[in-house]
């Protein structure tokens, strides 16, 4: 198969988006829409961002995509397209290119995504570079710095799974020495990013949303300083998977803290709000936490507290003392 | 320079386009506008696209973006933003990467563009992903399947300059055995996309257009396919520089016919609507040429004529007998 036919093989032959006008097979994609519309790119190199020794090549393109529609998630934003570029390196068979569109394809029906466009070029390592667009109502794209003191800190699902899936797949244990190895790997390689949660906030005038890809340590610094505030996250609050406590305390430590990768949302919102934060998680079966508050900017954009302890807690997940 | 250094280095401290409301800082950017959004993706890797023998940090910066925004331009779009995703590999300093986006820059500001967005990762070979978003008014959009029988076919400045000067820039010869040169290696290196042009045949109701890419046997195959015509191109007319004749004639031959990467634009335009093309033409200082005439369908999309003789144009620059 040659570049061309298959280009042909991963065009849509229908499309999903009525505000679409033209697809792939011009020099551009063409929409329109009154909507405010928010875009981003995330890139994924093979060795560095993923492995065929933990993921099929279906896992690659679903984690891939699933990250950028995070990031949509994130924003508060409903994923409406995408392009993929791809460097193909000779020891990939289109077989297996074939299955990363076809991990990407499945994620994006279920938001009813079209991918537009993209560029297929031949290279030494496997790099797929997504843009995704999506869109919002007028004025509700929900940034980082719209935190404010007082407010209630959440977050949706368990953290550290991701990493915990990674450990399970890479370290050199006999087999079933862990409980629940599926729902760990599975959070690993196919990440549900909460995007019908994050869009239930809609009558919310001001929440401020994160999504967590590299960590809530992290996350919740990026909100503390564009909001010019600090955050104090509870640690005994942090919420972890059940059969999270097999693994040692300090990989508990890290992978929640620090981990990433789990795409779960970590938000801030009036107390007066919080009643439409809690309907939302109902309404869209998304588990949902209150880890926190935010509070007048302090010395460190972030703190962590354990019992009666006060702690610095760093981008990285490393703590000290004030 | 660590990674978030270098992006704070990269990221704009002011944005130049009114529609914008959120560049670089958060999960995505977010904008807002009435008009028709048009948006496309190219994708450039060292050794393969461009080679660091041939052209600066700068050059390849400004040739990427070059490249995409010529996609806007032949949709009669005009540019406004544009994400860089960039894989980095370890023998590139952080003086050679500021010049890759001060490239990129100095065109972009020429159109008042935006970056808006992107991703930094490392790997082995450098790649530049580049994501450029443009505006058309409503149904102003240039298609390729708008190209009709009856129709002129025009292009526009001269054919086969960049390879002719990537030849310059790779042939072992003594120095300044070439005329003209600088002009060659200038059209390699900075290609200036023709966004002013297609912009001023914005009051036509249908022009077809595609950018010399690929070679203009390439884009008139492109036309005629999505339009189900066939074009008839007169070989003696295709417009080439005032010394393209130093070079041998098969040399010629190839590069204006399959050499691509001129990043003119071929187009098609009803013989009533010819006035409106050349006083844009006139209007924009842009050499404009008739080279040919769309027709019935027939057996293949283009055909040659060189005198009395006609004959099939392949996609890829190569002629047979009917």
């Amino acid at each position: 198969m040659d570049e061309f036919s298959f280009i042909d093989s991963i065009k849509p032959t229908y499309y999903r988006q009525p505000s679409l006008l033209k697809g792939i097979g011009d020099d551009a994609a063409v929409f329109r829409s009154s909507k405010d519309i928010v875009t981003a790119v995330d890139t994924f190199v093979e060795d560095v961002h993923f492995s065929r020794s933990t993921m099929e090549p279906y896992h690659i393109g679903y984690r891939a995509l699933g990250a950028n529609i995070s990031d949509l998630a994130a924003m508060g934003a409903s994923p409406s397209f995408y392009l993929v570029s791809i460097v193909i390196p000779k020891n990939w068979t289109q077989a297996e290119l074939s299955q990363i569109y076809s991990g990407m394809d499945d994620l994006a029906s279920k938001y009813h995504m079209d991918i537009i466009g993209g560029d297929t070029v031949s290279g030494k390592q496997l790099t797929i570079s997504i843009t995704v667009i999506g869109y919002t109502i007028t004025n509700k794209a929900r940034y980082r710095q719209h935190a404010k003191e007082g407010d209630i800190v959440f977050v949706t699902g368990t953290l550290g799974d991701s990493l915990a899936g990674f450990h399970i797949l890479t370290s050199d244990n006999e087999n079933n020495r862990y409980v629940d190895q599926d729902f760990y790997i599975h959070r690993h390689r196919k990440p549900e990013p909460r995007v019908a949660f994050a869009q239930a906030l809609e009558s919310l005038d001001r929440v401020s949303l994160n999504d967590v890809s590299d960590g809530i340590a992290n996350e919740a610094s990026e909100i503390a300083e564009a909001s010019n505030v600090s955050i104090v996250l509870r640690e005994n609050d942090i919420p972890v998977a059940p059969s999270f406590y097999q693994f040692t305390y300090e990989q508990q430590y890290q992978w929640k803290l620090s981990g990433g990768e789990d795409f779960e949302l970590l938000g801030t919102v009036a107390k007066g709000d919080w009643a439409v934060v809690n309907e939302a998680a109902e309404k869209t079966n998304t588990q949902l936490t209150v880890i926190g508050s935010v509070v007048e900017e302090e010395k460190h954009p972030v703190y962590i507290e354990d019992n009666a302890m006060r702690k610095v807690l760093k981008k990285s997940g490393y703590t000290h003392l004030k």
